[in-house]
């Protein structure tokens, strides 16, 4: 049955085009066209900034003013930005170059990383790559939810790092950041130690929720590009200037040493345009796609066949993730397409083998069922809301269910 | 002096440009308008691959035709070629990943590296910085090229990886790839092993060379899409499918699980276009720069104080490398900017302190000086040159050398 739908699917690319509404900005933005014209204006910039003619000197001052626009939305000094390939390099930057820092001044020290059950799979699965390291998984409530306090009890004398997503990815729980940071300070402060270093990775949380570093409280932070309306492939790291951090990517001395290979300057251009406005437009779109998100909830949720993962309160603006009685995601993403709507069935970076996601089983104790994302953005409107419950519910009918 | 020259060359930013000549296509080429309209395009798809809505078939459809764009030049299957940043990512990628994956089914064993003395900086530094290794570096002739003799001499039981740069980023030397293949083949065959895996790293070579991997008889190769007039922060590695290669970075299983991260399907899109091209103009460009250069070493080595680095043979067509007596590189490179020409004092992806080239210096064993790279590529005619040759000598009279 499934493989049928999929190959109407798949000719659905060729025929000409309906409207489409695409609910899936959790897994990658469209390029916005003001920023598409910055990348273009950027691409003629074309030297190597390690290049000390005109061409190099031009293409330098680009990639320092994309890093102070970004430097200034972060409230941070521009030398602690990093820019990578994307948010799982971030993660994986933080996560190795911290332990590896760590592991060269203490050598007889096994290092604690403590990571939330339901962090992204660029956490999780470096993590569970590392040798010689000891991992707690912070527990979930049915919400999606960690708890300072059992962050707290997690903590030993050999903590080196805590990973916490600032918002899941796929039900769009916003952990609390700030509280946990306020604990770490006292803890740290009262052990007279650096460590744990806390890392969020902030790659949902941009286009909604403040990234202002003095405000969060962390010590690192990851940002992915494709998120924000920028360019694929793209994505910085803050990383607090005096975390040692040891480089993941060797060669030149470019990034401050944390990360060589000639910059991507028109990339990077795009990046820091991304994280501008977004943070301008991020009040006025939080409400506007707030109350979307709302009012497609609770349509949804007054079919009783369909069910919400994830709390209502302190959930990102554009993530709905529901569960639908007796159907299997994939039907129901695929015969969405097929009415014109661009949904998810789970995070596009899963680990190999995961048949149901790892946060979906996290916080149902593994009794969870197949789950749908429906994330908004900004071209999501109120008649796009109300047409996709009139779908849905149509699909529901031809079903069944 | 310098510093009054370089505020001097600031400022020229400032002013309309005059004609510019471009002589560092090595540090990277300008986006070549054929393939920015293809990168273009290719914006419009911004689905994620890992989708199963329209968007993302779509977007995996590009991402799959841009593989097999590839995978035909190089003459290899498509599940061989792995889309990375570029290329320092690509050679860490290699050098990492395969020497993890060797030590994790030979834990006793210390891997052994063998390297060429004028590899690029992301292979030396990588291998500089890898535990519980032992490295041998292959020596370099004056004229910068490695021998298979001294390669065979370094073999070990316990060489895992070698690794030989196609073309020498800084003097051009092309390297004996398939002599060094051919013994290696030999040799694996006679002690019934497939190691040591061989990797080139052919970031300098796609322009002017064949990339056919049939031919050349390497296992691995890396390409970075910046010097295909391909868009920055793309590259590839060739892996032959049955090297045992270890993740670099964790997370989704994309990249057929040698590297995770969202495809960044427009910068594939790109560096696919930029590799295709340049193969169906590698010829008839090869031929018309090889004719620029030898113009070009002809006429300034008339000169006695000019000194040409690297031999006449076996160099490619657009790269050419000088010493000038009595005078500093970064001064000349400044002068020639100002009169309109970008030219470079070295590798821009150089170590942290390396004030003297590592590849002058282990050609000219230590004792070379100050250089000047001029590296010719699509957009360079004969009257650039020649006006080169001319603003160079008035440069070096003006300075009373």
């Amino acid at each position: 049955m499934i493989k049928i739908l999929r190959k109407i699917s798949i000719k659905n690319i060729f025929l000409k085009k309906t409207l489409r509404v695409y609910f899936d900005h959790a897994s990658g933005a469209p390029l916005d066209p003001r920023i598409q014209k910055e990348v273009r204006r950027a691409e003629a910039y074309f030297g190597n900034p390690s290049g000390i003619h005109t061409e190099g000197i031009e293409a330098k001052k680009l990639l320092m003013e994309a890093r102070e626009r970004i430097a200034r939305v972060f409230s941070v000094r521009k030398n602690e930005i990093i820019f990578t390939s994307g948010g799982t390099e971030g993660n994986n930057l933080v996560i190795r170059g911290v332990i590896e820092a760590f592991r060269k001044n203490h050598p007889n020290i096994q290092p604690h990383i403590i990571v939330s059950s339901i962090e992204h799979a660029s956490i999780l699965e470096c993590v569970k790559n590392m040798k010689d390291v000891s991992v707690s998984y912070i527990p979930v409530s049915s919400d999606g939810f960690v708890s300072v306090k059992d962050i707290k009890e997690l903590l030993r004398d050999e903590t080196v790092l805590i990973s916490v997503q600032y918002v899941n990815n796929e039900i769009g729980s916003i952990q609390p950041i700030e509280d946990i940071a306020k604990m770490l300070r006292q803890y740290k402060k009262e052990k007279e130690t650096m460590y744990p270093v806390f890392h969020a990775d902030a790659c949902q949380a941009g286009n909604y929720l403040s990234l202002r570093i003095p405000s969060l409280g962390v010590d690192a932070m990851t940002i992915n590009g494709s998120k924000l309306y920028a360019p694929r492939g793209t994505g910085c790291v803050y990383m607090r200037q005096d975390i040692p951090c040891d480089t993941q990517m060797y060669g030149g001395d470019q990034e401050y040493g944390y990360r060589a290979g000639t910059e991507n300057v028109p990339g990077i251009v795009g990046l820091s345009y991304g994280v501008l406005y977004r943070e301008e437009e991020r009040e006025k779109e939080n409400t506007r796609v707030t109350e979307l998100r709302d009012l497609l909830i609770d349509t949804l949720l007054l079919d009783p066949r369909i069910h919400l993962y994830g709390g209502r309160n302190n959930r990102i603006a554009n993530i709905i993730n529901i569960h639908i009685d007796n159907t299997m995601s994939e039907e129901i993403v695929i015969r969405l397409d097929q009415r014109g709507f661009a949904v998810s069935e789970k995070s596009a970076c899963k680990s190999e083998d995961e048949t149901l996601s790892h946060v979906i089983s996290a916080i149902t104790e593994g009794k969870g069922k197949g789950s749908i994302r429906i994330s908004l953005g900004l071209g999501t409107t109120k008649k796009d809301c109300i047409r996709f419950v009139k779908e849905l519910t149509d699909i529901l009918k031809v079903m069944k269910v």
